[in-house]
């Protein structure tokens, strides 16, 4: 990760940094790189960490990779899967804002997360965002779903706009402008995210989906090039400018923000929305700069809900 | 466009300049950049053209243009679903090595190519692919299919993964490496796009694709980080220094493409294979780098035609 990119991920924690450490369920820390990404964001106080999981082997991982844990609350559980359990029940009680994934799998930790019974389930779909750094367009760019959802239905996409439009506001785009993209900006009745595209802009219309601007469908140079869009005489105020990119399905989340990471010198940070409380799904690769940004987002996130609830 | 990537798309131009030039039928040139493209390439020796049409449209835009089309040979066609036809008639008879689209509608070209009866249809399906000139990768990236086959089954998978092969070989890639994506590197029942990569692999051990090696599924970092795939712990001879990736589908391949294009300073070139001739599916928002390498894609791939069939 090149110098800018990071600088624009680091911005994200000093908006965080105006708000409350956020209390934080690091669920399974029983390695190097989840024991460092809980105290570099311990460290800047934009989270509290409440360690989730068998105490003996988080007090072994701390000591033999000489990170203090001192002070910091340990909720005791047996094994990945029950410590997933317990994570939600400490959100559920309002004891934590935010789930932190440790080196358990992915699997295990979502499992617990989109439970009927012990998760955090709301009346939306859960969905990931990614906020990205790339060096050659405006900061932020959100990315979603490039990491959940791996063929979302109509009524999972309409979530997923609402998730990303409330978190690109909650990072400080005032009106953000979403672009559902597609293989081309025509209504192609072979293509359905085309189809699906166009009955997203008509729920925004009907203000099934609210807080942003919403056009599509669009082939990602018309979403985010200017000379593009001219070049093909496209009349919409999303064209060229979005802040908000709608992947058809997880194949081409997935493979644009990777390519745009590896190829493109770009920062990702990523998160889960949707939930009662967001969920921080880091992998081995992540960047300290990608983890902190993780973590500032869900600052951001639980001080947007907090706002719009008292507003209410 | 930076210089770094006009630079390798033009060396496809100089590759090409070793062969005669082939004979090009340019169908419907009746604007200033499809002239244009036309006679960059004539200019450069890569082409001969063939310019079919409505003979008095075309030299009304050539005059307009400031073009000379003098020594040209044209054939006359009625509209464009005539021209499209015409000049796949000049390649069935051997006459034209190449088709280039003009102003006509992709639609209407592509319509008559793969018509079961006046097109040009082999024992291959067809697909499209794209040579990337990434800066911040090796040369060539072949990307395939970003702009043909929608949403491609099994057995058209199969012909992206050969007619990319025999590109990459004819652009002097001694022994392309193939890696098929999808979001994830494991097999997984949830997302076909993983279990068509399984099933290509086996292909390719049974002979049924020949002449690179073959993986997958990827996600995009296994397939062109080496440092990606250290952390992940991947062995495979694909891994992190994949020439070809195969997109799977049209959205996936697409938003790529662009996106690169867009956000990674990179450059593309596209040819359609798999049929008698190449053909040159420029657009509007091509770079002139873009269209003489398309030309010479065209070149190399009937050169590289030849020779097998002489080799047999």
């Amino acid at each position: 990760m090149n110098a800018t990119s990071s600088n624009r991920l680091y911005s994200l924690v000093e908006q965080a940094k105006k708000f409350p450490p956020l209390k934080t369920a690091v669920v399974c820390p029983y390695d190097a790189v989840s024991l460092e990404g809980m105290a570099d964001a311990a460290r800047e106080g934009i989270i509290i960490p409440v360690l989730v999981g068998v105490e003996a082997r988080i007090r072994a991982a701390a000591e033999k990779n000489n990170i203090s844990i001192s002070g910091y609350e340990i909720v005791p559980a047996q094994d990945d899967k029950s410590s997933a359990v317990q994570a939600c029940a400490l959100a559920r009680e309002g004891k934590v804002g935010a789930l932190m994934k440790g080196s358990l799998h992915t699997d295990d930790l979502m499992g617990a997360v989109v439970d009927r019974n012990v998760g955090l389930r709301t009346n939306r779909r859960m969905s990931h965002v990614f906020a990205m750094d790339v060096p050659s367009y405006k900061w932020p760019l959100l990315i979603t779903d490039a990491a959940l959802n791996i063929a979302p239905d109509l009524e999972t996409k309409r979530s997923i706009c609402q998730n990303a439009i409330d978190l690109a506001k909650d990072l400080g785009v005032a009106e953000p402008k979403i672009a559902i993209l597609g293989a081309t900006e025509l209504v192609n009745p072979a293509m359905p995210a085309t189809l699906e595209a166009a009955c997203l802009c008509k729920m925004a219309d009907r203000g099934q989906i609210t807080g942003g601007v919403l056009d599509g469908p669009f082939a990602i140079d018309n979403a985010i090039s200017p000379e593009a869009v001219k070049i093909k005489g496209i009349k919409s105020p999303v064209a060229g400018v979005a802040d908000i990119l709608i992947m058809p399905d997880i194949e081409a989340g997935n493979i644009i923000y990777k390519g745009l990471v590896y190829l493109a010198a770009s920062g990702a940070a990523g998160i889960v929305l949707g939930g009662r409380v967001p969920v921080m799904l880091t992998s081995r690769a992540d960047t300290p700069a990608a983890r902190l940004g993780s973590a500032a987002m869900a600052v951001l996130t639980m001080a947007g809900q907090k706002a719009r609830q008292s507003s209410k």
